[in-house]
């Protein structure tokens, strides 16, 4: 089961190409500057593709009172090993002025919001990847 | 934020293309005659691709003593709506004989365990998707 190649270097944590979902869910999200701007619930997966299509953030509120929900192409969040949070490079203003999507994932999402929310982030929709 | 088209039809869940991993977590596996398999743990996503590659199964014991981990191609999963679980049409000698992976997600998957894996369930390997 090893590698045929044998090596003496510790294994980084940062190598390993898969993360669970479990483990993605709590992560929190900061600025490039290290400002927290809130943390992953969960993340939408578009069924036919097996692709992450969104994660959704929740930010503020106490004991879940008063908490916002964001809804965020995966493609913008980048995940800083050092931080050991998602990096989110976009402005206070840029995240509240986003769309508002539906962000409990039990019903579906209305298209017409996602494609101005993919227009909003500059990124492309899941069902054009 | 409405649709255009005024519809009277009561909105069906199955029409939703995507699931939230908190949702994916804690279904039911069964096979395709309803017997219970497990039910899912975690989903493992390939952090490049935003793919999701696995989803981590449980199987028996109590309380998390005893229970063993399955490590299952995310392709392998079909989801039934009348069921409200996914079904695996595999037998209990493939699972049992099936090659172990670590179910954690902490520490990368050995390649070789991954391509005997695929092999076993003859699925195209995610980093080749």
């Amino acid at each position: 089961m090893e590698n045929a190649a044998t090596t003496t270097a510790k294994p980084r944590l940062g190598v390993n190409p898969l993360i669970a979902s479990d483990r993605v869910q709590g992560t929190s999200v900061r600025r490039p500057d290290g400002e927290k701007i809130g943390r992953i619930e969960r993340v939408m997966i578009d069924k036919i593709s097996g692709k992450v299509a969104y994660a959704v953030m929740s930010f503020g509120g106490l004991l879940g009172v008063g908490e916002r929900y964001y809804t965020l192409p995966w493609q913008k969040l980048d995940y800083d090993e050092t931080k050991q949070a998602y990096v989110l490079d976009i402005t206070r203003g840029q995240l509240e002025s986003a769309p508002a999507l539906n962000s409990e994932g039990e019903t579906p999402l209305d298209r017409a919001a996602e494609r101005a929310l993919h227009e909003h982030y500059d990124t492309d929709p899941y069902w054009r990847l």
